[in-house]
């Protein structure tokens, strides 16, 4: 059978000097412990210490990096697993998935893909119709063993710290049961209220009174409401989070006069509110978890600019995280104002921005993190999160924002076997860059090797740090 | 005289490394037949196969890639036998182009028009005012000899299928009489309705009653219109088109309630039409094209975010396609989700997307490809159909979208003794860029090699095809 | 001590090849002169050629390149010498900069201030807590001796020409010294009316006030106004002007009935003008100026896009141009086509374009120069003015502009000193990208060699000429 191949100089540069000195650089930071300070894996996940189930569900039909590509090629996303009336037959799922193999070339989903078969399941096998069979079989039996469940691979992937996305109505109960475990792996939640804070989202009635409840404060107002928030993120301090997330549209920050909010808040909760007052809510609400991130040092991580749910018969059929959320323009200059003017200069605010728009590196986000103290630029994110997304957002945002103004490299992983080599990926795009600087003599080769220590493990740690408040 | 030289390894990485193996991959498609599926030659300029004319009006006057940048330098039009007063001896245009190749410098023209002289024309003399008198001569005698005419050339360029871009209003005559022709090339129309759907173009009243005519189907009112377009499109199915092609400035596709669209059309007719009624009707009719495409099976072909004739004096002066078609920001996301929302998931649709606006290379295109079943990316278009354009488009879109969901190289010709140079440069273009992948370790040489081969014929072959209906 | 070493080969490309044919085009640009036609050096500087004072007040406090990196690392601006309530002690304001020199790893400033510390003062040493005290008096002892002074270091550098920029209200005395003083160097004012033509400028109505006396005419109305502007560009040409230079936050062209402008202004006097109403009269005088330029030959110098002063409260603290000015997305093709289809075509136009949104580059600003007679693209300029934005440039606008229709090196220097690092910046990178040309055998070696130095040299001094009116 056809063997994958993972060639220790992947992902570096080809020229033969620039490589060489890549090679030096990214040997500083290989074995470097992993800090994921932004995962999308559940905590029950390592609460429980379940093995993973079928190799279609572990790798396939959960990652829509994955079943999107296949749909785009006419596949029915049924025939991935997905959806109410999909294929139940995982060795089926692995099939198509393995016939439809050429159509990753070239994606950074490819390049995780190999490294999970190779280094974490140790099935180097070329997928294909042809082979599809062998490696379900192959991959099946790796899943039944002991040393492939996930706590025994989050201590092999070197993982220090893990921090999962989660609800303000989450109990927490699956990282208070890690706590308590005795289990040495760090697993922090992060606070993500985005859904809270979307008045017209279908579910927000419910949600505010299912705040009230887990805050055990009441939201019948919007004075309360902010109360149960601000109460709700000292529970996620005390279980450990370091940060809060938030997707917005719009990365509009401009606060509402408090009469204002309380008006349009008492609309929202009698089903009263139109759509504009609900989009100039969520951008208040911006403004007020930067208030809160002064107070409790939370770092504030903003990811905006996409919209969701494109098409809304795919969304009706399949649910939502399907692929077809797709980025819109982004514009942070004069939406950051605001928030910026308030407290872009405060000494305990942490703000992380991440984009799909890449036109903003350049033009906004190096500027801005270049001089205000409180800005920090997140790694490329999602479609960016690739060898090219990388270096494209090196050379864009570096010589105007330097290297430490940038936040490290934050993966963004729904797979939990994919961590490593995103990790590793990054490391080496990184090596590389830095390499690039040594060859045209930007840089010495100790300051590069520092610099990509820094980017891989020293800068992470420490911008993902409650500051005293 | 000093020699123009078409080094075998133009165009590709200048790395040692990537060049061996670019080179490689390059090997594999040079020879490939060219697939043609979207140029502005002229069906009668075959079916005819008349002579070319002088050298100035074959390769300089028609083609505004040349005079706009000798005009830029200063240099009047008409000096290049454009407008109504221009100069009217091909000599001295001829030598005015020569004298001023220097700005031509580091443009996809330079690289062209190379190409021309030494490889289809055999006459590799540097361009100056020193040489102009005998490039002339020798170009004149060329084109005077038979092996110089049309179905020649066709031949000899190796062309399996060569699509033009035809009014509705056309009567395709001159694809009758290829086909009738006995002659071996095959040419095909390309339904491209913008005149029609403008409803505030000077030329509109008389485009539908002339459309009314040539389908012999009443345009008296919307639904009337509608049919005509049918008829129109079946003419055009039944001449052999593969495709249909919409310039729009806007990529907006909302659609009008049916009792909207036949208001505005009769306020149209009656010469009533506000701007904002006529730029609605547009992206209605973009909406009402997909439809038909849905039915008839034709491939949709969008090319927005162009500001024609930016100097309304220089457009009075020389008319349209001079130079003045100036780009203007694209957007994707929002503007296609009221098509893809209807028809994006459906099976007889193909819709390939251009743009002339990078931006939306990474950001809206490739994701919306890399889901949509019936989204596929087009070439670097215009401007961008150039080494560092067909570069960069690769670079942004390949790790979202992947290969399988691009068109493969769509030529955009106007110039006809420019189309081998054309395709030969995305060859060299993409051979380099998946070399590039191999280097780092990305693909394999023998999927790189399968790939290059894939686009530069396999996929456009595949992509233009009427799907079942 | 660590030293600092200036490799000659630093920003040239590292594959080899390329490498060694970038350094025969760079050998060709060196040491030519340098043509510095847009800075803001003060020209009193010169006239009085008095000593720089130490070396923070030199390189540190005025540079808001430098004060912003090490202020968005948490280190408040008072302590780099910014602000009423600074440090007054320049050797602390020095050390706090050595501690923190790794924060400009990569960025085009620690490129010009280690060019600084090596080429022009001699003190090849790595800045660092441990040798900030040794760099510090190294430095003050050359900026002591007579060899520092700035008309040595003018000739040193090997100057032809130096512009500044200045306020038509300045009387252009420091010119009038420097004309009288027999001294060789040519020192030439460049005309900047931005605080003239924006009406909400709190400082408008004194300006316009002190613009009646310094031009001898009454401002009282439009029409004198108009007037008042004229004769200033008079005694700016009279002082050896050649150009004039516009900051706008929109690149808005459009021009107003006389009528409306007349309204406006009069209303702006009584201290009455709306804000759309400003913006509406910022845009109709660009337009007023263009056509000043068509009488009186004035190069067109136009910079848009940035949004000064972002943070409101650093600039109450610190005043202007302290790294707070933060880019936004520019549009030029539907901004600037009333201004080109007034004067895009007149033969005595010369219009400059700068932008800090690489999006324009290829969409608008490379097909605009590829067309229009009267448009040059500026060099990039401000964060753009880097290795890789310079690189970006040239790679996004060469293909459909040329290199004839840029303005060649165009240096936007605030820190006199570190005016030969930008031009040799500048020359390597073009002579890498030449090189790259050459090595994928696109231009030949000649050709690439004559293009640098006319970019380098030839055609800023050739745009920058006044032509016959």
């Amino acid at each position: 059978m056809p063997q994958l191949h993972l060639d220790p100089d992947r992902a570096l540069p080809p020229d033969p000097t620039t490589r060489e000195l890549a090679r030096t650089v990214y040997a500083a930071t290989r074995s470097l412990p992993l800090v994921c300070m932004h995962g999308h894996v559940d905590a029950a996940l390592l609460a429980d210490d379940t093995p993973f189930g079928d190799p279609a569900s572990l790798l396939i039909t959960p990652d829509h990096y994955v079943t999107r590509l296949v749909h785009a090629a006419g596949v029915p996303l049924e025939a991935l697993g997905v959806g109410p009336s999909a294929t139940t037959d995982p060795r089926a799922i692995w099939r198509t998935f393995c016939a439809n193999w050429r159509l990753f070339r070239g994606t950074p989903s490819r390049y995780w893909l190999t490294h999970e078969l190779v280094e974490v399941f140790g099935v180097a096998v070329v997928p294909s119709a042809a082979t599809a069979d062998a490696l379900y079989d192959a991959l099946s039996s790796r899943l039944a063993s002991p040393e492939f469940r996930p706590r025994a691979l989050f201590s092999r992937f070197g993982i220090e710290v893990l921090a999962t996305t989660d609800s303000p109505l989450d109990d927490l109960d699956a990282h208070a049961r890690l706590a308590a475990s005795g289990w040495e792996g760090r697993v922090i939640p992060t606070f993500r209220p985005d859904a809270l804070v979307h008045l017209d989202r279908p579910t927000w009635t419910a949600d505010v009174a299912a705040l009230a409840k887990r805050a055990d404060v009441p939201t019948d107002d919007y004075d309360g409401y902010l109360a149960a928030l601000r109460a709700r993120r000292q529970a996620f301090i005390a279980a450990g989070a370091l940060a809060t997330d938030h997707g917005h549209e719009s990365a509009d920050t401009t606060p509402l006069p408090p009469a204002e909010a309380r008006r349009i808040y008492a609309a929202a909760l009698s089903g009263q509110v139109a759509p504009a007052e609900a989009r100039a809510f969520a951008g208040h609400m911006l403004h007020q978890m930067a208030a809160m991130s002064c107070e409790d040092g939370l770092v504030m991580q903003l990811h905006p600019g996409v919209l969701r749910d494109h098409s809304t018969d795919a969304f009706e059929q399949y649910g939502p995280d399907r692929g077809f959320d797709i980025p819109v323009t982004a514009e942070f200059t004069r939406s950051l104002r605001p928030l910026l003017q308030s407290f872009g200069r405060h000494p305990t605010l942490r703000l992380i921005l991440f984009t799909v728009d890449e036109t903003v590196y350049s033009r906004e986000l190096a500027p801005l993190a270049g001089v205000y103290p409180a800005v920090r630029l997140g790694a490329p994110w999602w479609f960016l999160d690739s060898p090219e997304g990388l270096r494209r957002f090196r050379a864009s945002v570096t010589e105007t924002a330097g290297f430490y103004n940038t936040a490290g490299f934050v993966d963004d992983t729904r797979a939990f076997a994919s961590i490593p080599a995103r990790h590793d990926l990054a490391r080496r795009i990184d090596a590389g860059y830095l390499a690039g600087l040594v060859a045209q003599h930007h840089l010495d080769l100790d300051e590069a090797i520092e610099t990509a220590v820094d980017l891989a493990y020293t800068i992470p740690k420490e911008v993902y740090t409650r500051p005293a408040t």
